[in-house]
């Protein structure tokens, strides 16, 4: 098996890069680090270019992959591609999965307008993706949907539902035409979501962290909805808030 | 308005120790951070001691507290006391407020067993608050509520909705003495939330990330119920679950 065992390796500095968004969007590939995540990976059929394991014991057997893609490295190594307070021991390189863009046609989808939090985000998509909604829109000025703390906080769920990047205020038109009915969600000038029917099919547009959806995009939905706060809150984490409206949207018809 | 400089003042080491728990659970007092969660706790009349600000500029007019409360400090002394990497140059050092705990005997209740990342509790807590429920029981084994963590994702909700430390499994039977139905979460034995009919009165219990809530809990509960999972996550965020659960028993009847 291949060892690394110096962090001046010219392949450790080129991994390195992976670490900033500027090198993921340059390779198109991205580090995926601990053993669940590795997994379903795997399980998605991701295309790996290595794994990285600190010693053999760390190589699951049910793994289905190329042998000679194993690297054993050392900590050292490891650590430089790490970004857990305490390593699993296993880092892979892993390439981006792409999706046909062909959305905007049929199913239920949730789009994303600038939200910042990366752990907001992943939640969001582990959600959409539990809920088993048809895909996502990652709309411009998001957090980068390989930015470690995303990846790791949809806990594999970006492996099973595709997400594409696009601009929000473009694709309206598009899910409108399909006959995709598109809610915004807006704290003003919108009906409770308990007054909208469940829908078989849906564009459900959550926006940023602080000022919500932008206003430009709120004037071409169809419908715009909130949920009622009944105490002294002014609004919901945009994760949970969007969970509540996935599933009222959706599951509730079950 | 007095001044303190050094970080060795003997107020300010005292001050550290609401950094940890031991410290916080001794005094009754905890460290609050930043304007928006100051403000909160001033609109809900918590005692303060002291608000520690690096100059006078960062006192806001219209915050109703005696001047003499008032600490200039140099940015050292309040970075001992911040846990920001970027403080807003305000920390106040607060008395915990207190609830009357005649729990169990109406209302709607969220129950927490042995959750333990701040961020979901906390987001947990201002879900709940929005949600507009009678109150929250922290269980046995959760993350501390004056967790700066913890308090910072409530966004001061905890300020607002009665909290409650006790044992679960203890209080069950008073829950339901009071005639209010007890729903634990469970991925086996349960059945989908939908399957349940909104509540005027409920005791929901959500439980720890990994685990779930504790069998011999769920032993005790009227029913279990489970959110389905439509796509190939193993589960959902607790405080995404949390929040849909609250809202579907709580708000859908409005």
């Amino acid at each position: 098996m291949k060892r690394i065992e110096s962090v001046k390796n010219e392949q450790v500095k080129n991994w390195k890069k992976l670490l900033t968004k500027k090198g993921r969007d340059k390779s198109g590939q991205f580090l995926l680090e601990g053993f669940h995540l590795i997994e379903e990976a795997l399980k998605a059929k991701l295309k790996f270019e290595a794994i990285l394991v600190t010693n053999e014991d760390k190589i699951e057997s049910q793994w289905q992959i190329e042998r000679k893609k194993f690297i054993i490295v050392t900590e050292q190594v490891l650590k430089e591609l790490s970004e857990m307070d305490t390593p699993q021991g296993v880092v892979a390189i892993v390439q981006m999965p792409t999706w046909p863009e062909q959305i905007a046609t049929t199913g239920q989808w949730l789009l994303i307008d600038r939200v910042q939090d990366p752990g907001n985000i992943g939640t969001m998509i582990r959600t959409a993706e539990a809920a088993g909604l048809t895909g996502i829109v990652l709309g411009e000025g998001s957090v980068d949907l390989y930015n470690g703390k995303v990846v790791r906080a949809t806990q594999g769920a970006l492996f099973h539902i595709p997400i594409i990047k696009g601009n929000i205020l473009e694709l309206i038109p598009k899910f409108k035409a399909a006959g995709i009915p598109v809610f915004g969600t807006a704290l003003e000038k919108a009906s409770s979501y308990t007054a909208v029917e469940s829908q078989a099919q849906f564009a459900l547009i959550v926006g940023n962290e602080g000022q919500g959806v932008e206003k430009s995009i709120l004037a071409e939905c169809d419908q715009n909805i909130y949920i009622p706060i009944f105490g002294q809150a002014e609004s919901l984490n945009v994760a949970v808030a969007s969970g509540i409206l996935m599933y009222y949207l959706k599951a509730i018809r079950s």
